[in-house]
């Protein structure tokens, strides 16, 4: 387990590096069952006739396993708390990927009405096995300053 | 089911309503156990004392969850299929909460090199039961014009 980050002791620039997670077709079609219930998430045949040519994870499937990498990877005083994040989705997840995430601080910026926080603006590559990006997000996460002695 | 709409069909100010679904504290945890695994989305005492003050969702459960109310709601020819997403959670999902998205499409731009489809942006705003916005999408939305008569 790393130790836990605080926000002075980030950098733009950081990176932070993933462990990999596989995903497969059953997966992908129980998370498009809860989710998701598109054709080209569920079945196979429907999925080929349909624009991903083939089944394909719903891009919420790819954005919470990215999460989940997250968490492992990038170790915040106070646990991950974003306030938002602009995604895309470059390519389609498919059975059977093998996926990281590559995440880099791109921006600090120190609250101005709170002194105990500020935002961190994080890129997060999610990766296939061929290093196709499957996704990118953008997200400000909250990060805390170490406490002062009292 | 309402009929299924293409590109031509589709006008800035448009407005979809869902219906609505409850989450509860035993989905909540099984979300986060699966794609969010932090104390504040997976115990509740653990959860007092963090940021939320109480057990919250993943911000990504409430983004799956509205991406099933959307795939009821918003009837594209072809299915819902996302380029991307601009996403804010200005308030925590709470155990019990209600939830219903009200979309409206923004903007409308036909592609230049592909005369069949054209990409579509529409806001999605995620509902409590008390009107509080849990969630602020806007996406960026493939759909494809009628197909000519030939």
């Amino acid at each position: 387990m790393p130790a836990r980050l605080y926000l002075e002791d980030l950098h733009i620039g950081d990176r932070f590096s993933s462990q990999a997670t596989t995903l497969d077709a059953a997966q992908i079609k129980a998370f498009a069952t809860q989710f998701d219930p598109q054709p080209f998430h569920l079945d196979e045949a429907a999925a080929e006739q349909s624009f991903f040519g083939g089944l394909a994870a719903s891009g919420w499937h790819t954005a919470a396993l990215t999460m989940r990498l997250l968490v492992e990877s990038v170790p915040l005083h106070g646990g991950l708390i974003g306030a938002g994040s602009e995604i895309t989705w470059p390519q389609p997840t498919r059975p059977g990927d093998q996926l990281r995430v590559e995440s880099e601080v791109l921006e600090i910026v120190p609250s101005r009405s709170r002194p105990d926080r500020g935002l961190v603006t994080c890129q997060s590559l999610t990766l296939n096995q061929n290093g196709d990006v499957v996704q990118r997000s953008v997200a400000k996460l909250l990060a805390f300053r170490r406490p002062q002695a009292s």
